[in-house]
Formats: structure tokens, sequence, C-alpha cells
């Protein structure tokens, strides 16, 4: 490990994250909070000095090998966390910080799964940084560095290859720091568009703030305990739109500007992201319609649900626990499906499942012709060995980590459904699961040891696990 | 598809088929059961003449080639299966065909998970033809024929890499042929020591021959309601070991024979498989010690019961599904796992994993040190990039029947974990699974449907996968 530029990194992330506080603290100010006021200026003072102290001699090379960005990127999340809880601990909206740190992970890592079992006694500027977390997590605390520090040539790209969501990184633009520039503006865009169309639904200011940093990062922390089930039917299809907007890859919108309609409606992906959605939601419709009172409505919860899960948002509108069987094992699959590559969503990533199939479709095709030659090719591109093989070992190691985790869980003596769908919703930042962790509970039942598994597998989880897992290797901490 | 020698290999099988079905004939006969000595007859009959119609007329060509390999392979297991079933609704122990044709899959196939609420109601020749399918299950048929029947040069390789367990064909001896003789006469070695002592043990004949059958094939079928829970401890010792030597890679008793004793023990794969029985043996009977009356009485279950899962046997001494979950996760990671590649077991093959484990570190080595060339060994033998791709896509096609059947069968409406640990249960031959599935139920509560994927499972999963995998592609059954 390179770690002067590690420790530099992190510096630069911790002093970010001291503006980032600012912002609670502004929400705090303006609802009269004033412990809360004091508690997050303290946390943006401490972020404040102690990234400047590892920031403050700068390396002597700035060049950055892929090694190093998948090392920053992990510790840097880390050290966003560490340092994201301090507030809840220091404002006493969650004072044990075991507590207080798996809710920053859930915050960060766009999961949205709570350990807090009533949200409307939190603090106005603790429930704003909740939320707020969402909205750095979902598009990237490194993208958001690179779309403003200049850093040596291939190095943003070895930051952005780390952090992206997706088996392979689309940059929009040549340049990555412009890439990232985009990027960020059209998730803020987005942001803008779901807040002023949530007020003129009526929504009230503070919650059409917040829900939209959970929508447009496809985290899932609400302000209200029923989560969005109390907002008007109007409200509830309005957030399930803007779910689906952002599990959408952000190169369609990029089409969209630069009127290259043709090319927005051909990615694949997206056109089979569309269609699950469709499929999933009309089943589930049929299969709950004899729980509520019109078709209408069961399809309004239906879309609600298939977005917010697909998406990895883990909004709920009802208890999906309650729901058949069926229809609850269609979102358990829509889980592991997730969103798009190149949104915010998390999960395995519908573009990963398109390839695995094409990779398949293809192996099939060779036991029975086994002398033709033929290309795997994804959006009319061909899809290099490199690609497949990295996500082939993708798809075992998220199995590994899932059963694995599943195993140490399983000493708390919940049931298996708990488990199961438990880690399978924090490795696909979802939120909720089924049972114990259904949607009208949450994760506060858990061991302390179960909390760090599942903590590992969140952020595992949104940074697609390998810059976690280079952690693991010995040999990875050595000098040099 | 080369019609011709599909046609002429299903007739060779059926003709076998009769003649296996003159054992339990056999049976009935010794047991005064005159109504199931003539069903059997009849079906042996029927067999007969339906396998000689299929092949009275040599195709032109006896070359095999490696797709015709797997639609023989899985076309046979699925007439075998058809005519196999037949006795059982003749003798009226199965009245309903659906369920007779579950029963003789989940035999064949050795799965040994039942329909039955009562099987100690069956005929004597019944329950000998039900455990009889597992140990013909076991080997293979096909493995069997070729110890017999002579094919053309590379034929028998093709049919034989279909039908053997594991991501490659150890051939034991250069000819093919030889190699399924020494397999056969290994097993018959095998069950006959099993068979002599477990009759020193005291067990009765006939439960010592069918016992036999069910755990030198990893079948799990008993002869009791209670499975084998209420034989003596020494039996239940003697099955644990004999359980967990049926697991074992063949190569390991071939290497003994030819008294190549260190090559015998450096097989990596077989000492992986030895300690994670050990391990996870250890970690249960730590975890029931209090269910208990003493340690040796905790690890006697234990050992038991992880034999009897990663060897996917599916005998049971305790219903383990009163257990604590951390022991019931460890049964349900030990499913996953399975056996050693070359012997009877299913599962996904302790090779497997071990290969992908190393393809993993390499590829995490390799973000490291990326000019660093590392080849992936195994027993010291170079990994083919061919061999990793394969089993990398048997993976995902794992998951994907995985979740797939279980999306299916949820129309039951039954719960997560009965769904999903049956069908793990079946798609690696095990037998039991946890909840309404537990050792102490059967599979009887399921609708016709959600037997039939679970039959597809159970072939799918003892065929491992693509030659099931390959009828589906509409271009296998176009003639050439």
């Amino acid at each position: 490990m390179n770690f002067a530029i590690v420790r530099y990194i992190i510096g630069w992330i911790l002093q970010f994250e001291a503006a980032f506080l600012l912002l609670p603290t502004l929400t705090g100010f303006i609802y009269h909070e004033k412990n809360e006021v004091i508690a997050f200026l303290v946390s943006a003072m401490i972020c404040f000095i102690v990234g400047l102290a590892l920031r403050i001699r700068r390396p002597a090379s700035m060049v950055l090998y892929v090694r190093d960005g998948f090392t920053s990127v992990a510790l840097g999340w880390l050290a966003l966390s560490l340092f994201g809880a301090i507030p809840f601990v220091l404002t006493g909206d969650i004072p044990n910080y075991i507590d207080a740190l798996f809710e920053t992970i859930s915050g960060f890592t766009t999961t949205g799964a709570s350990i807090i079992n009533d949200v409307e006694v939190l603090s106005r500027a603790g429930l704003f940084w909740r939320s707020f977390t969402h909205w750095i997590g979902g598009m990237g605390v490194f993208v958001f560095i690179m779309a403003i520090v200049p850093m040596a040539g291939g190095s943003s790209m070895n930051l952005m290859r780390a952090e992206s969501p997706g088996p392979s990184v689309g940059k929009l633009v040549p340049r990555v720091k412009d890439s990232a520039k985009v990027l960020y503006e059209l998730y803020l865009c987005l942001t803008i568009l779901e807040i002023v169309v949530l007020l003129i639904c009526g929504m009230p200011l503070f919650d059409t703030v917040t829900l939209t940093f959970g929508t447009v990062g496809t985290g899932g922390f609400g302000v209200l305990n029923s989560s969005i089930a109390s907002y008007s039917p109007l409200i509830q299809v309005v957030i399930t739109v803007f779910m689906i907007l952002s599990g959408i890859n952000y190169t369609v919108y990029f089409c969209f500007i630069r009127r290259q309609f043709k090319a927005a409606f051909s990615i694949e992906e997206v056109r089979w992201y569309l269609l699950i959605i469709l499929g999933s939601a009309l089943l589930i419709t049929w299969n709950i319609s004899s729980l509520y009172g019109s078709l209408g409505e069961s399809a309004r919860y239906a879309f609600f649900q298939v977005g917010s899960i697909i998406t990895t948002t883990g909004f709920s509108t009802a208890d999906f626990d309650l729901w058949p069987e069926f229809s609850k094992t269609i979102l358990v699959i829509l889980m592991f499906i997730g969103a798009c590559s190149g949104s915010t969503g998390g999960g395995i990533k519908v573009s990963r499942i398109l390839m695995l199939l094409k990779a398949l479709k293809k192996e099939l095709f060779m036991l029975i012709h086994p002398r033709m030659v033929k290309k795997l090719r994804l959006d009319g591109h061909i899809i290099s060995h490199e690609t497949i093989r990295s996500t082939n070992v993708y798809i075992f190691v998220y199995m590994m980590i899932l059963l694995g985790s599943v195993f140490v869980v399983s000493l708390d003596n919940f049931g298996f459904t708990t488990n199961f769908t438990g880690v399978v919703s924090m490795l696909n930042n979802i939120g909720p699961g089924l049972d114990l962790v259904g949607p009208a509970r949450n994760f506060s039942l858990f061991s302390p040891l179960s909390k760090c598994v599942l903590m590992f597998d969140m952020l595992a989880g949104r940074l697609e696990l390998f810059p976690v897992l280079v952690l693991l290797v010995p040999s990875c901490w050595k000098k040099y």
C-alpha cells in the first residue's frame, strides 16, 4: 500500500465530510435545536482537524495505482462512516456508538436499514444528516472529490473504478474529471426536479428534501415510522417514478441531453430493467389483488414496492412481509438483481446478469455446435474475457460472503428467513428483508457481532466486494 | 441431435432396467408378495419390450459427439425414471403416477426425498426397488453400461463426461471402459463391506441391504419412518463412517489398491472434505450439547448429520429442524458444498469450491501485484481456463435454477425457509430441508406443479445442470 497517498486522500475525504456536516448544522439552526447545532459543529471540527492533519503533508508522488485506488476507496468509506457516526452519539439521537455506526454505514451505502425503533423522536438535524448521507453515498464521495480536486493522469480512473457501481466504468466523456462533473450535475438536476414535484404535490419542505435524498440516492431512510405509507397516493406514485428513474443508467440521461435519443433507447440493460419492473409488478398486482380494494390500489402498491426493491431504495408503502409468499419471493429475487450499472442503485446489477446469461447461452451453444465461434456482445460492443471473468469471480465471492454472513448471524438464533433475507438486503444495500427484518421492523434485534457482519456486508455491497476484500489480503498492507 | 444413436442408447438403458427390475421381483418372491411379483414382472417386461423396439435397429454410425452424449444421458435418465415409476403404481404402493415419478427420480438421482407419509406400510419389493434405484443412480447407469457395452472411440468418454459428478472427469486408467469397470468394482466392494459390517452389528438382512444401497449411493431412502434414529448407536456410527467414505473421491481407493498411499493422501479435495466435516461436526457438537445428555451423544448426532448432509445422503438420526439456528445454518451451507467429485455424492462439490477459491485468491493477488503471472493449480496440476470458465458458468446456472425454482414453488404459499431449503435440498440431491420439508416431514405437501419443478431440479442436480439445460435449447432438437 502507498500509505502516503492513502493518508492524503482520507484527509481530503474527512475535510469534505466536515463541509457536509455544516448542512445538518444549518438545519438544526433553522429548527432551533441548540444542542444539535453544537454537536454537529463539534463533529465538523473534529473531521476538519483530523482531515487537515492527514492532508497537511503532500505525498511525494500523486500517482495512484489500481491497488491504491481500491484501498483508498475502502478505507476512505470506512473513515467517512467512523466519523459520520459521531454526531448521532453527541446529539444523543443514537447513544450507542456501534448502533450509530450501523446507521451511518447504512446511510452512506444507501442501504437504509435502521436500528432505530422510533425515528419520529429524532432531532431534525439528525434526520437531515441521516438522509443526507444517502445523497453523498449515492453518487459516491470519490466521484465528488474527483469532480473538484486535481489528480494525476490515471489516478482518478482508478478511484472511479473502485467506487462506481457496475462491471465496467462507462466514461461519459473522455476525461474522468469531466465525467464525474457531468454525473454530479445530472444527479443534482434529478434531485431538484424531485424536490420541486414533491412540493407541488403538497409535501412539507423538510420531508421533501430528506425523502428526495433517500430516493435519488436509492437509500431508503424515511422521516416517519410508516416510511411512505402515510403520504397521499399521488406522492407515492411520484416517488415510484423517481425511484425507477434513479435506478437507470445515467448514460441514458447524458444521451438525452445530447439529443442522442436512439442511443438512449438502445441500451439493453435499461430495456431489461424496465421490462423486469413491469413483469414483476404485474405478477405482484395479480397476486395481492385480493388483499386490497381495487386493482388500481394493488398496482400502486406493487409498482412502488418493485421499484423500491429493484433500485435497492427500500422505502415501503405496505408491510409486504404480510403479502403472499409468491410476491415476497419475487421481491427477494429482485433484491439479487438490483438496479442498472452506472446508477446510484446497488445489487448485482442488471448488466452483470445480462452478461452472464449471454455467457451461459454461448456455453450451451458451444456444446451443441462445438466448432462455431461466437463473440459476446452487449449494446453491440464485444464483452472482453477480462470483464466476464471478473463478473464470474464477483458472483462467486458474492455467494461466499452471503453464506458466510448468514453463518455468523445465525448465532443470534433467529429464523433462516430473517437471517438470509436480512443479509441479502444488506449485501445489496436495500434496507428491509422479510420476517423479523421486514419493512415494519428494524435491525435493532441483532447482537453487536451480527451488526458488525452486516456493516461489513453493506460496505462490501456498496463498493462491489473487491475494494473491501483487497484489504483482507495480508500483502496489501506491505509498504512499497 | 443424432436421434438414431439416442434412441439406440435409450433402448439399452431400458433393457438394463428390465434386468434391474428382476431383483425386486425376487425380493417379492422371497417375502411371498404375490401381487408385487406380478407387478414387477410386468414392469420388467414393459421395459424389455420397449427397450428392444428402440434398440432393434442399430444406428448406421456408433460415433457419439459431446452434444449426443449430453442429450443421451439426459433423455436416458428421464426414460429410466418414467419407466421405473411404473411398478410403484402397479403394486399400489404409490397409486398416483406423478408421486411415483417423484419418488423414482428422487431414488435414481440419490436424493432420497419422499412423498410417502408412512414408508413402513410399503411392500418389501417396493422398498427394495426404492433403495436399489439409489444404488443404480449412485455410480451411474451409463457408467454401468460403458463397463459392459462396446462403443466407438471417444463415445464412452462423452457419455461419462455428461454423467459423472465433478468439474473434470478423472480417468483412473487410460481406457474409459476400464475406468468404468474399476469404478463399479470399487463400488461393489464398498457395498459388500458395509453389508457385512452392518450384519455383524446385528442389523436385519433386509434393512442391511436397503440401507447400504442408500449409504453407498448417497441416497437416503430408509425403510423405517424414523430413518436411522431407531437403530443402535453402534449402527449409527458405522453408517456415519460409510457415508463419509462414500463421499470421497474414488481415486483415493484406486490409489490404495495400487499402494500409492502418498498419492492417495495428497488429494487436496479429500483433505478439505474431511477438514470441513471435522470442523462442522465440532461446531454443531458444541452448539447442540445442551440438547443431549452427554458430549459423546451430541458428537454422534453431529457427525452423523454432517456426514449425511455433506455427502448428500440425507439420512437422519435426529430431527435437526429442532436444533438451534446456528447448527441448521451449518447444515444448509454443507448442502451447497456437497461431496467430492468422482464420488457418488451430489452438491456443488468440494473441488469446484476449491478451484473458485483459488481463482478468487488469484484475482485479488493480481489487483495488488498486477504484473505477476500466476497459474492455478489443484493437486499440482494446472487448472485450465476452460475448466474454470465452465465452473463459473456452472455456479451462475446453479443460482439461476435455484432462484427460479423457489419462484415457482412459492406459488404454493409455504414459507421462504421451506421453499428455499427444499429447492436447495433437491438441487443438491440431499433429501430433507428445513421447516415443512425437515427430516421429520416429507414432500407430499407440494402441488403437482411444484413437484414437477423439484423433479427437474433433482435431475438437473444429479447430471450437473448442462445435460438437462442442453435439452432446453431449440437447436439441440434439430436433426443433423
